[in-house]
Parts: C-alpha cells; sequence; structure tokens
C-alpha cells in the first residue's frame, strides 16, 4: 500500500459485557482516534458475544472487507477469553504455545507465579506475531490483518505505540470543529449547500448541550487541509451573515 | 411471541462520529440494559458511517436476524441526516411527509419557528409509527421491527419509556456481581469448574482497578434467580476456600 491510497479498517469488539449494557466501550474512540492519526479510516464497528462460531465468522468476514482489523477482548486467561482459539479457526491454524510468549511471561512473573490461569495466555494461533505489552507483561499478537488487543481499556492504550510500524496508512485524517451557539435547524440549508459544493469533503453536524444551553458543533473532515479551509470559509461566512455566536469547546 | 422464549436485537448506530472516534457511544448501553430489563437480549451491535447503501444493506440484513433492530442517529434536521430515507429505501416505501408527526411538530414550535430544516424531520417512510419525543418534539419511528431512535443521548433515553408496549420480550435477564480482590490468573481454573457445572448459565470475568488496586469482577447472568444463586454458591464456595476478599464495587 503506498501513500495516498484510502487505507479502511473495521474494529471487532468482543465481549458480553459490551452487549449487556453493563460496561460502555471506549476502546473503539481510542483506537479510531489513532488510526485516524496515521491515516486509517474506521469502516465499521462490530460488538458480538463471546461465542466462537460468531467470532470465527465475524473475522472471517470482516478481514476480507478491510485493510485491517482490530479485535479488543478475550486474550485473558479465563474461561470466557477465547479470542486466540477462535482466530487459529478462523485462518485454520493450530492453537497452540508461542514460544516467545512463554519466555516473556516466564521473565514477567515472578518464580512460580505464572500459573495455569497465566500460561492460557501463551496459547495462540501458530506462528502469530506478538504486539508487546507494556503494562502487564501479557502480548497481543496479529495473524496477517487481524490484530488482537485486550479489552482493559488502560493496557490497549499502552499497546498501540508498538503497533505502529506494523500499520501503513494513507495521508492522516485532519479535522475542523466550529462549535456554534445556534440549533441544527437554523443551519441545515446553508450547512447543505456547502457540502453539495464540497462533496468530497465530510462535514458533520452535532448537537450538544454545554452549562445549560444548546449548540451545534460541525465537524470538516478530510486528507487535505486546503479542502477543510475551503468549507470553514464558506461556513464561517453564512454565520457572519446569520449572526451567529461562535463558541469555544 | 409468548413469554419464555429468547428474544433479540441488535443495535445499529448510524454516525460518522462514532467511527472518527470523536464522540464514545453511550446510546448501546441505555439501549442494551433497558432492553435486558424487559427480556430482550441484544446480540450484536454495529457502528455504519452515514451512507445510504451502507445504511439499507445493514438494515435488510439485521431485521432479517433478529427480533427487534435499534437505530440510532440520523434523524436530525441536517444534510448528514439520512436515516429515515433510508430506512424507505430498505422497506420499498415510500419517503414522504407523516401527517401526524407533521401536527405534533406544527403544535411544538412557536408560529414560524417551523421552518425547513426542522420540516425534514416530518419526512418518514410511509404509515411509520411514530414514537414520541418528550424532550425536544421531533419523533422517531419504527417500520415493521425496526425502531429509529435519535442519536443524542439524552432524548434517546427520554424516548424509551414509550416504546414499552411495542417490545414483547421473554423472561427479564437477571444478573449478580461479585467483585473481588484478585487477578483474573487466581481464580481461572475454579472459574471454569463452575462454568463447566453450569453450561446454561453466562458467567464473565472483568478486571478493574479500583483506588489503584487490581480486582475482578464475576458477573453471572441468567433469566432464572435459582440457576444464578446456584452458581453464585459455588464461586463463594472457592472464594471462601482460597481466601479472596470480596469487595463493594
Amino acid at each position: 500500500m503506498t501513500k495516498n491510497t484510502k487505507v479502511n479498517a473495521a474494529i471487532l469488539i468482543i465481549g458480553n459485557e459490551i452487549l449487556s449494557g453493563r460496561t460502555k466501550d471506549t476502546n473503539t474512540s481510542t483506537i479510531a482516534l489513532w488510526l485516524n492519526s496515521i491515516g486509517v479510516i474506521v469502516q465499521e464497528v462490530r460488538v458480538i458475544p463471546d461465542i466462537e462460531e460468531t467470532i470465527v465468522g465475524t473475522v472471517n468476514e470482516l478481514r476480507k472487507l478491510n485493510d485491517y482489523v482490530f479485535t479488543t477482548g478475550g486474550i485473558g486467561p479465563t474461561h470466557d477469553d477465547i479470542t486466540a482459539q477462535s482466530i487459529s479457526k478462523a485462518f485454520n491454524l493450530s492453537y497452540e504455545i508461542h514460544k516467545k510468549a512463554f519466555k516473556i511471561l516466564e521473565a514477567y512473573y515472578k518464580p512460580g507465579e505464572f500459573n495455569e490461569g497465566r500460561q492460557k495466555m501463551i496459547w495462540m494461533p501458530k506462528n502469530a506475531n506478538l504486539i508487546l505489552n507494556p503494562t502487564s507483561g501479557a502480548p497481543g499478537f496479529n495473524v496477517e490483518n487481524v490484530f488482537c488487543l485486550p479489552g482493559v481499556p488502560s493496557i490497549l492504550k499502552s499497546m498501540l505505540g508498538g503497533l505502529k510500524n506494523k500499520i501503513v496508512g494513507g495521508d492522516p485524517i485532519l479535522s475542523h470543529t466550529i462549535s456554534l451557539r445556534t440549533v441544527e435547524s437554523e443551519i441545515a440549508k446553508s450547512l447543505t449547500a456547502v457540502q453539495e459544493k464540497n462533496k468530497g469533503t465530510e462535514i458533520g453536524s452535532y448537537p450538544f448541550f454545554q452549562a445549560g444551553k444548546l449548540g451545534v458543533s460541525i465537524v470538516i473532515r478530510s486528507e487535505k487541509q486546503s479542502k477543510i479551509d475551503e468549507c470553514r470559509n464558506q461556513i464561517l461566512n453564512f454565520i457572519k451573515k446569520m449572526e451567529i455566536e461562535v463558541v469555544d469547546r
């Protein structure tokens, strides 16, 4: 892949705790912001349960549709952690002890602490590439374009830096936000006109409540700063005419 | 659908702002907790961009696989709000002015305020059923088993109550959480044994950090209180033997 191509990714959140509503997913935002900064666009996110058949099927669907797939969750030591065995099945690889992961965890734990539960975390698809974990030892891994990360947000975050050289993105996706003291319906017509004049540029409109007052954030996104600037000027132009207040946010 | 049947739903989050990482989705959690309380299990969540073809395709896939589909986002007044027109296409219905929605919004706004932008929000699939909005007037709607809600979390939340009579769930999904001062690898083996003895009951294990200390929450989920109690007793039993501290969370 060369620069300037659109590079796409899907995020696959594996975990009953998100589907039950008990836990709110924050990993999507962490991964997406990081991917955008290295020129990868997230096309789709799916949240699925800890069911092997579902994981295998979804991974096989997404890895063909996207340049990269990032999974989160299911690589810990308990019975409901079945991502590594599912990825092995998806790629038709044997699920076995990863020697390098074994060495890492053997060195990480104190003598006698590398128990049966922890040893589950060194079972991976054959020849998986490790993703180092500077927080808690147990590595993630990737097979081809599928990158498996843990579900705990702080640990996941600490592992992204180590991934940078493995992901080849396009131009970084830039964005500019204009926040206004108005409501969407007041600016809808003018904003539509700007979008129609700038079809290749993504313009989003998002209402917000701040300090008890309504507002709208307009977000312009593109790989080209010049396109963002053009849209911004056109928007600031109609805002000025309409005497709408720009606010900090 | 009668009681005691498993009733499934999918949640479809429509919005570039989630895929870009700018906004963290909280609507999944709100909808899932509410659905669980009325006996509906969320099988899958998808987040997709504001692209008509993608919305149409995904809605048509999910509505056949699930008893209910809940979409969030894209029903406001701006150019990037294309859910209603996409749902019309998905069901092959004309996209037209909804007379009842017109009356509601005409009464809601002061004279002269029901402008062009706002009038976009009364365009819906032909004969859609309205979902009333006690917060900001503009209703959501459903066509068959697809329920379309707004993306703004506080507005969405206020509309769920009005949906209750439209959704027929099974038995409510009950859950019990036991939080422990331990790490997952210490309890993995014993917890696996409990899961194997109680195959129909979902047992999840989730690490947490609280006040700088590590812990694990074990979550037991079932429609039957008796099954939850059985698992809980077996878990408390091994915890006691292992002298692991139970903590409040």
